[in-house]
């Protein structure tokens, strides 16, 4: 059984076409960076539209199989932004301390790092986490968060992900 | 159209007239010095009631035009402060990293810190940010946080809130 | 009126006496170093079951008049994993920053401290308390958030803890 992992940039302009998606893209990079385990990628980028990100994650989770879905965008407080309530919506269990670790990380560069309200859940046996949209904002965000993500899908029964420790230490204590 | 600001303090005593309400003053004294936009400031001291704190949150918001609410008082633990809850239950969205914020600054002064349950939100394009009550944790809490603020307003629609670098540095990321 | 305390472990294996329950010991163990007001444990190990945990609490709160109750274990991302759903079922307001607190204390040990869910709340006139479920974790997680629970406990009309300072420096702001 293949690895699936879900990237889902949320985003009107994008998905209008009116720019490229470089953020869903480099999530990806980042991805391939980390991960030696042979995986696919399932990649949408959609409006901002809270019924269109929860059918998206549900058809990635439940029809796709992805273990994992990255999103990035529209977790800021416009009014368009609606990232998060989306994927409180087909969660059910949150798990708070991404969107702090995230938040607290971000809060080193930027004082608006409190307007992100990223945050993470489980769904059957896979993880979301919301990523922000901005790239340079992606990259130390999930370096922050995916040390833990291997043991957490290991904890939700999904498959062993295997990384490369040269690009990011992932951590899984002893039981 | 004139910048409205409103100062919504949460007191039993001071509502009833048992104390002066220096917390309301407080924020109004430093909102004074951050500010250089010409504003108006709807002010209100109304008792740890929840339905008269969302009932005022309202009208502030929807009659008298307030782009940014700020609460004091009624954050804690004890079975009046409700404060938080009004505030929740008038937002549209909340912004979870104003609480966490303020909760890790309060944390540097005292192991207290933790009981607060300070939140922000918004309603429509206003934004609502619950202070505590005492003046001293007050200026420690709305310094952290109003860096952020003015862009907040901003990608709620709301005016473009000047102020002087003197007393704040607000931050507005480049887009 | 004597001072009493619910320490409550989840756990499928431990109530199973698959092994013993060494963590909801630890628990009690920590508590008689920080107190020293006279107290009584009310102690009991359950499965992870969300129905069977919020039964639990409420009689230990409502029936058998605890002011304060710990529980241990259950606060992870996986399936059975439910004690912070069963905390906040029966509780009546949220104290976030206790999550905060342990998991940012927790994350300088281990990167996998944001996969704890653990919470606060307030039922009624008394406190609960999610601790992890591992020994060390319960340390450096008690540690953290002590200081602020006596005084919690004063605010929500409940006894008078009194603590041995060479264990545990609580804290309470003068009013």
């Amino acid at each position: 059984m293949s690895i699936k992992i879900g990237i889902l940039t949320a985003s009107d302009r994008a998905s209008a076409g009116v720019y490229e998606d470089i953020s869903g893209k480099a999530v990806i990079d980042l991805l391939r960076d980390y991960l030696t385990s042979e995986w696919n990628s399932v990649y949408r980028v959609v409006p901002d539209d809270q019924q269109r990100l929860e059918t998206e994650l549900k058809n990635m989770i439940d029809q796709a199989g992805c273990c994992l879905v990255i999103t990035t965008g529209g977790t800021g407080p416009a009014p368009r932004d609606v990232t998060p309530e989306a994927t409180e919506a087909v969660c059910h269990k949150m798990l708070p301390g991404f969107g702090e670790l995230m938040r607290s990380v971000s809060l080193q560069y930027v004082p608006t790092a409190i307007l992100s309200r990223q945050t993470a859940g489980i769904r059957g046996k896979s993880l979301i986490v919301n990523l922000p949209g901005k790239p340079k904002s992606i990259k130390e965000c999930l370096e922050a968060v995916f040390p833990a993500i291997p043991y957490c899908i290991d904890l939700i029964e999904g498959p062993y992900l295997e990384c490369n420790p040269d690009f990011i230490k992932v951590f899984r204590p002893k039981r």
